[in-house]
């Protein structure tokens, strides 16, 4: 097994562009994909300052990683989650890198900021862990980002995520999620620019590419997630690109230049609806937001104690 | 386990409507669906002159009995492919059914009718199986439905048929087809009605109807299809629908009544540009059409044996 470009021996296969790569050359390649998504989808400019959505996972070290060496002034957002030993572990990783590069990292705490955790959140909105974790990480990075003058929220959905957000949205038919789902979003409403640079770059690549520059990253699935959809989502579009590499890109890539347009009109409906929330101020089509809604249930209620089994996994239900 | 309807004991449960039937209200649930879909597409008015393609298998069987139960003046076609002991067996399955109904079938044979049979034909036209068959199928189909003076081409594509070909669509963004992927396409342009009155069927429905009806049919799966991908796209939906049953209905019809209709206007442009095959009269894009096309090549072509070795089973390549 050779590198395509140098004729060394490789390190690893990209079936997807049926091609080996050394050490070096896969990382020029990361580095290129993320170039070449930033420029294609004009997602940021030279010299803009980004907030980069920082779990202490692969895509989002890999991704602040990237940035950074790409020249971009990138500073990382740690949200504590509250979700156990995880939460704990996943912030170590964070600070690590950080200090590693000589980066700043900004850390919000649920439970110190807002008075609430994720277990405890989603057991009294009544929501599923995933929505209700999703829902709280974007209204503390927007906020963040709009507060913080910066010019973009960065997150590090990889191509994987995006084809099986794709196939999720595609399987019920989400008229409104599919006519958002780009790799870039304007700056509108009251919300910061968010845009995904890794959008060409698969998880197995930022895995490779974490452990090829020595980053060590949170390696456990979040035990809340256990079993959700997205991950059915990708099991299933799994199996399609065994058989067909390249088969997630073109599904993606396909959307964004044949589809998406086609389901526009639903989200700039949407989009145009919007109004301050009451409470924090956040773009919101009802009167109060649903984070300050979320809030609200979750500081009266009695906090959740994570425990290893199975049940409590499922959002503390007992 | 009982029959959600009587309570007496079922024989067979359905995920997707979350209850049991006994012998008689399955059947009876078979035929409310399909005068559902025909009534709510309005597929077939009563007492018009239908011809059911028929493979042998057990959705065309199903779909043949359940249309003359319903009273429809439904005749069938059986058309021999030349795929070995697989094509002997499947219109013997056919004679059978029709003489257990007294119905009338019509038999094409390729190679009697057009001098080639399937695996000759996709292997001289550099085709997948699947590919020169559907083709040559539906050209057969679409000219006897005209000749006959029949009002539509009923054919037996279940619910698992129509998501996985969805799928397909959706995985490559194939707008045109997107725009056309409808369960009653209308008379137009010199193609027949085409209609599936089993969409709102599942595959091993069929299966149990045909069991519970003592109807004899080819269980095995054709040997040149084996490894193709609409059963990929099969097998990744079954596990999402394992996960959550339902899910092909709603990505189907969620389909109809929200998406397909984006999709339209590339479906309507193409049949604009259709015109008479300058050999077989057929509409067609370009000045021969792809059936005459494949016809000349395939009788000029070395017939093709087909063995059990894998080889032959992808194509008759040795």
């Amino acid at each position: 097994m050779k590198c395509r470009v140098c004729r060394e021996p490789a390190v690893i296969d990209v079936r997807r562009h049926n091609a080996n790569f050394c050490r070096d050359h896969f990382l020029r390649l990361c580095r290129d994909q993320v170039t070449k998504a930033i420029d294609e989808f004009e997602m940021l400019q030279p010299g803009e300052r980004v907030l980069v959505a920082v779990s202490g996972g692969k895509d989002s070290l890999a991704l602040w990683d990237l940035l950074l060496d790409l020249g971009y002034d990138a500073d990382g957002l740690y949200i504590g989650l509250g979700i156990g030993d995880y939460s704990d572990d996943s912030g170590e990783y964070a600070r690590a890198f950080a200090r590693s590069r000589d980066a700043n990292l900004i850390e919000i705490d649920l439970r110190t900021e807002y008075g609430y955790d994720i277990p405890t959140g989603a057991r009294a909105a009544r929501r599923k862990p995933c929505s209700a974790c999703g829902m709280s990480k974007r209204h503390v990075f927007d906020a963040a980002a709009i507060d913080g003058g910066y010019d973009a929220v960065a997150t590090g959905h990889n191509l994987d995520d995006e084809a099986a957000v794709l196939l999720g949205n595609v399987l019920h038919w989400h008229e409104e999620y599919l006519g958002r789902q780009l790799p870039v979003l304007p700056e509108h409403n009251g919300f910061p620019r968010k845009v995904k640079p890794l959008v060409r770059l698969a998880e197995r690549e930022m895995a490779a590419y974490c452990v090829l520059r020595g980053i060590d990253y949170q390696v456990d699935e979040c035990p809340m997630a256990e079993g959700n959809r997205h991950l059915a989502y990708k099991d299933a579009l799994n199996t399609i690109e065994v058989r067909s590499p390249g088969a997630k890109h073109d599904f993606y890539f396909g959307f964004l230049a044949r589809a998406v347009e086609r389901f526009r009109d639903d989200s700039i409906d949407l989009a145009e609806a919007l109004a301050p929330c009451t409470r924090c101020g956040a773009p919101t089509p009802t009167e109060v937001c649903a984070f300050c809604r979320l809030v609200e249930r979750a500081t009266t209620a009695q906090p959740v104690t994570l425990s290893p089994g199975p049940a409590t996994a499922r959002g503390g239900a007992r």
